[in-house]
């Protein structure tokens, strides 16, 4: 694949060993920027939220939305601690301001990991030198920024995409990690860890309009298990090397980033914890977006619609309760549901040519999509759940605090 | 224990055996009143509701909050069943009506079982003069009342107390079923199969009055799953056999009846489906009653709180991140936790005398409790939830539609 790959021009990437992550492995992720980016952000909506998402707020405010690196930590995630946290972080920003030649407003941090232990903000200063050497332009710098930001993922989450502007080629490349504490609530911000890239040139008031659309489309409509984390990110950074200009407005290169953060969404829900199914929701008919969305996260959170997706039964009813108490207004006696192309329900009850072993046999497969008509209206929503399975509760039992 | 159970006066009870239970067990409970009795109810607030629920609300209508017979079939929750549903109730309100000679508005109808499938109505007229003949006032006929409207329960769940009005003993005795699918919202309406008989003489007004007040401290406060089921009902009964008239402002027969309800509610959280920890959580300091149960409820939702309970691992970092989503007006750097007598979380971060052993061994108890200074307000409320287990998963995923 890395050979296939061609990045956005103006960037380069490194991981190191900052002796972090107790595995031993990269830890330390950076992307710095040849000459400073536009850059625009979105946060989580926990209202309990890291250090580093506190100092990366200010940052982007401080600096106008400019960013020239990106720092990201994984194995602690600097949250829950305190004044102290918000002090390491900024030890490890004017540490990089200094080690790359920029302002420290414009350096932008990220964590990840375990709450409530004190950064080593020393370990990651002390490791900033062999970022330096180890930074390069290639797909195999890229992978290896990805595979350092990893806590939980089995695998490193990658997406890109390329456009003609003027006969120009412009580039996206996404990476994102996160598995497991996926559900982000993005009104006004909130996510995982996502970082964009793009050579397109663009405006920071720009990329601030483009970004909100391409996360709610994709980000914000998974779900794993309901939990939205502290330290959600979504960080868009556009060189503006290709020298082809892009405006808010530019159809094709918002499609192109809705299609690299639906990517990287569909792998971040693939890759959740203990997961043996992943379930696309179609709603159709609700008598609004918003209450289609309701009704996609009731299902989406439901426990007993989740381990009956676990068990792959066909069970319709649990369905039907999950949307009756979504809040979205309804009327029961209008409800039709699809497994795949069976149909289970109709008009609210048992669909007359119910085929249990064929809906059943939808359900063997990893990837199945349930498609529901409300019936009440035209609103509509598209979302990405998984199963709830015993081995899920094994994992985020074990005890290890 | 059944020979130190008094039963109000002035109901009798009966349950047999109707064949809708695919095990062959009594599966049709009836409660007569020897005259008619006040009556009032709450109902589930998912918009998706049973028959029964739509007949036994129109009936407390039209009846003006009178009932003779309450007619309880377990095995079947004529839930999903159109407009077949709703005549299969009457059918059988209006063959009890003739059974035991009242008005068909005057029978009170509940059902809880599998979802979608038609309600054999007939079996259940069938059944009818069986009842009449089992009728009787005993503690025995009361338990068997209790079992025959078992469905994943493990036991049946009963209550009792009395109290002295004017020299006049009244009593109050409680029978409930459910273990899992169990998240009442009574905003209005709303819990699981709640009978409540007191022989106090109340009108229906007042018991329409008293009622709210205790489903909300007991019922309303309990989560096993975040489930809200398509039948919860509560209903109280008043026969005045006492002839010790009560009203709505009545102090000691508020109190016998709240803790006749939470008695209840704690036996429905102790036997969910796979539980290995029920825990209280106490919740003080928010900013409004409201907000503290908001707080309660982000907890009791949480898969990963939830699993880490299953694991006996006393992690805090994922109840602040709980605490955070929960919508509640919070301070991250004011919040204190305590897990039973051990402080957890103070000031937002890891306590100083955290002692990860002693909070460890609080947890291998089936029982604990979580108390969560919030320091923002007054704002406060008990709410009891359960621990999510690999157990939980696998009796859910069962496949059987």
């Amino acid at each position: 694949m890395t050979s296939t790959i061609s990045l956005p021009r103006g960037f380069r990437f490194a991981a190191v060993k900052a002796a972090i992550k107790p595995s031993g492995n990269a830890d330390f992720a950076c992307a710095v920027a040849d000459s400073v980016a536009s850059a625009a952000a979105m946060f989580t909506s926990n209202r309990v939220v890291a250090a580093p998402v506190i100092v990366g707020r200010r940052q982007l405010v401080s600096s106008g939305g400019l960013v020239r690196v990106v720092a990201v930590n994984a194995g602690n995630a600097n949250c829950a601690t305190g004044e102290q946290g918000i002090e390491a972080c900024q030890q490890v920003t004017a540490a990089a301001a200094v080690q790359f030649g920029c302002e420290q407003t414009q350096v932008f941090p990220s964590s990840t990991g375990i709450i409530g232990v004190p950064l080593p903000a020393a370990k990651l200063v002390a490791a900033l030198p062999a970022v330096q050497v180890a930074l390069g332009d290639t797909a195999e710098h890229f992978m290896q920024f990805a595979r350092a930001i990893m806590t939980t993922d089995t695998k490193p989450k990658t997406a890109f995409a390329s456009i003609e502007v003027d006969g120009t080629q412009v580039r996206i490349a996404g990476v994102a990690k996160g598995a497991g504490m996926i559900h982000p609530q993005l009104v006004p911000h909130a996510t995982m860890l996502v970082y964009l890239f793009t050579d397109a040139k663009i405006t920071p008031t720009d990329l601030a309009k483009l970004l909100p659309a391409s996360v709610e489309s994709s980000f914000n409509r998974i779900s794993i298990d309901g939990d939205t984390s502290t330290n959600d990110t979504v960080l868009l950074l556009a060189s503006g090397a290709s020298g082809a200009a892009v405006g808010a407005d530019h159809a094709e290169f918002r499609s192109a980033l809705d299609q690299v953060c639906l990517s990287l969404a569909r792998q971040i829900i693939d890759d959740g914890e203990g997961v043996t199914h992943v379930v696309e929701l179609q709603i159709h008919g609700a008598a609004s977006d918003a209450d289609a969305l309701r009704v996609a996260r009731a299902i989406a959170h439901s426990p007993l619609v989740k381990t009956a997706w676990a068990g792959c039964d066909p069970n319709w009813g649990r369905l039907i309760a999950a949307i009756g108490y979504s809040g979205a207004e309804i009327d029961p006696a209008r409800i039709d549901i699809w497994l795949g192309a069976q149909q289970i329900c109709s008009a609210g009850g048992r669909a007359q040519d119910f085929n249990q072993q064929a809906a059943h046999e939808v359900m063997l497969q990893r990837e199945f999509t349930i498609r529901i008509e409300l019936g009440v209206g035209s609103g509509r929503c598209n979302f990405w759940t998984t199963d709830l399975t015993a081995e899920y509760v094994r994992i985020n039992a074990e005890y290890s605090t």
